[in-house]
Formats: C-alpha cells, sequence, structure tokens
C-alpha cells in the first residue's frame, strides 16, 4: 500500500489533479489517497469547484508518492515558502515524486528538480524553462521519467502519465486493466506528444 | 452564460464528474459551475477524496445543465425519493440533461429517460438495461444525443461527450480548442465504443 499526497492549492487544475487519482483510486489495495493543502479550508480549483484536504502541511504526513498539480494557481505560489519547503522535504523521503503540467514550475521552484529531466505544459513551456534553467527540460513528451521523479505535460497528460507510473510501480498489465476499466483510451509511448508542435516548439 | 448543476452523492467516481467539468470549466465566460449535494457536507468520491457542495438540493436552484456523474455511488441511491424528485424537476427546466457512466441509472430510475435513446457504462450495462427496459439502451456508442438528453458511457467517456456537448451548445471549433488547450485527444464521433466489445456486448 503506497500513501499518494496530492497537494491542492487555490486555483488547480481539475483535471490535472483528478485524473491521476481517479487511475490510482481504481487499485483500492494498492493506494490511499490523501489531498493535502496549507490549511484545512476547503480549496477552490481554476474551475471554481472547491475539493476538501484531508490533511495539511504542517502535519508533516510521509508520503510514499507525492503529486503536484498545475494549473493557474501555480503561479501564486512560486514564492510560498512554507510551501516549496514542505515540497523539497516531502520530495526527499518519497518513494516517486509526480507533477502534472505546471505542477513542475513548483518542483522547480523547490529546487528537486535541478540536474534532472522534466517537462511541463506546452502551452507554457518556454517561459517556464527560461525560469528554471537548472532543469534539463525536455520540450516534446507526453511525460518524462527520471529516476523517482515523473513529470507530465498539460492537464491531459497527467492521465497518461498516471498509468504510466502504475505500470512502473506494479507494471503493464495492470495500468491496461485500469485503463480499460475506466474507458480511457491510454497514450502508452511517452514520447507521443502533438501538443509541443500546436505550440510552436517543435 | 449557462448555470451547471453537477451532482455528487456518496461513492460518485471522481473522473466522471470532474473530467466533463474542466472542460466546461475552461469557458469561464460561458458556463457556471456548481456542486450540488443532498446536504451541504463534503461528499467523498468512490476514490476517497472529497468533493464540497455548493448548493443543496432543496436550494431549487435552476440550471441551464443538469449533470449527473455515475460510480458505485449510485446503486446507494436509486431508492432515494427525494433526490429522484430533484432530478426530475430540475431535468423538467433544463436545457440539457448530460450523464455520464452509471449516471444514466439515476435518470432512468427519475423516469426522465423513458422512450430516449441512451447508454451507460459498459460493465454495467446489460443489468440497467435488463433494469429499466423502458429506455431505449444503445449498446455501442461513446455517447449518445436524443432532444435534450446527452447520456455517455463509462468514466472517461464523459470528456469526449462534454466536449461534444460544447460543439452542440456552441460550435465545434470552440470544443476542439478546448481540447487542444487540456491537451486532450478528442474522440469526436460518439459512436466510437471499442469497450462494447471488450465487454461482449457486440
Amino acid at each position: 500500500m503506497r500513501r499518494v499526497g496530492a497537494l491542492i492549492f487555490p486555483g488547480f487544475e481539475l483535471l490535472d489533479l483528478f485524473g491521476p487519482l481517479e487511475m490510482f483510486g481504481l487499485l483500492k489495495d494498492d493506494f490511499n489517497l490523501q489531498l493535502v493543502a496549507e490549511t484545512s479550508d476547503p480549496i477552490a480549483s481554476n474551475q471554481q469547484v472547491r475539493a476538501n484536504p484531508d490533511t495539511t502541511i504542517k502535519d508533516s504526513v510521509h508520503f510514499d508518492v507525492m503529486f503536484i498539480p498545475g494549473g493557474m494557481g501555480t503561479r501564486g505560489e512560486v514564492n510560498n515558502t512554507a510551501l516549496l519547503d514542505w515540497i523539497r522535504t516531502t520530495s526527499d523521503s518519497a518513494e516517486y515524486v509526480l507533477s502534472v503540467c505546471t505542477g513542475s514550475l513548483l518542483l522547480a521552484g523547490a529546487g528537486v528538480l535541478d540536474g534532472r529531466r522534466a517537462t511541463t505544459n506546452k502551452a507554457a513551456y518556454t517561459k517556464i524553462a527560461g525560469q528554471y534553467p537548472k532543469v534539463d527540460w525536455v520540450k516534446q513528451a507526453r511525460w518524462v521519467e527520471d529516476g523517482k521523479f515523473i513529470t507530465s505535460s498539460g492537464v491531459s497528460a497527467g492521465m497518461d502519465m498516471a498509468l504510466g507510473a502504475i505500470a512502473l510501480m506494479h507494471d503493464r498489465e495492470t495500468a491496461k486493466k485500469v485503463a480499460t476499466w475506466s474507458e480511457y483510451d491510454w497514450h502508452m509511448d511517452k514520447d507521443w506528444d502533438p501538443f509541443a508542435q500546436v505550440h510552436g516548439l517543435v
């Protein structure tokens, strides 16, 4: 059983978070999911609808998997020292660190991606890559795996990445079963990324 | 601006709900999203993580779009008279009625799908079709449109359907922009359904 700590903050992107959590959550015997926030109040997503944290960053819960969604709200957290400290500490002791979309902005801000290959939302790619040059940014990838760090492109890419992560933590057959159960057409190739071209990156 | 009322109940399926709400929610000038529940307490999904209702069924808010996700929790609500009454009343005055997965079980239970073409999660198809014979169930379809009723197959099909609904309410170009922005590979053909075969229905 792995404990997954999924960070939420005001303006998190709904599908960044709940797409992957759907996938992990279907493996009830293997993953325990918790939403983590700075405080215990409900948090409004970019789409306004609100999620409820299960724990706060002060509770210092150990997570086997740390998960950071993206969204417009990441911009408001890049200088949040308490949050970046939590990310750094939790990343150090986690077995896996996952991010979707601009969630990698927060990982980069915490310094944990320095020297690592990683990707992000392709619309924001150029700006983020410029702000965090110590990260080895990959411009065309659905998701990137570098050691324990698994970072994906924008929004829907999180679901492909989550299944890829399940394949790593368990096996490909298990990931395929989850995809089938959720009637999801899984893009299994982590290098498939037509959106890099759409945004003029390649 | 259309007001979307998305019902949540204990054991709702996470991606049934939040996949479509991601899509509608990206059109901030066109859709106002509200989560509706029987009470105002946080509601746990099938994946345990909790969402927060914005309004309750007693508040009798008028919704232009009524949205019903599915999930294991639908089984627990099929005899919930207050909920079925709310579904019936809200359906009558809504411009569009949408469901994902076994959400159509609740629509069928409220009687609003009688004589209508509709679909549901393919794993539960046979059982549900047997329980509600007045509905004209379609066994192979990603989603079905019959007048104002738009019902989809399981879980991930909701995202394809939501984009289809956006194409109906606005236009296909708008739906494609939402798909591109969310880096989503939209299956635009509502008859595409390989999962019907997986579950032995065709």
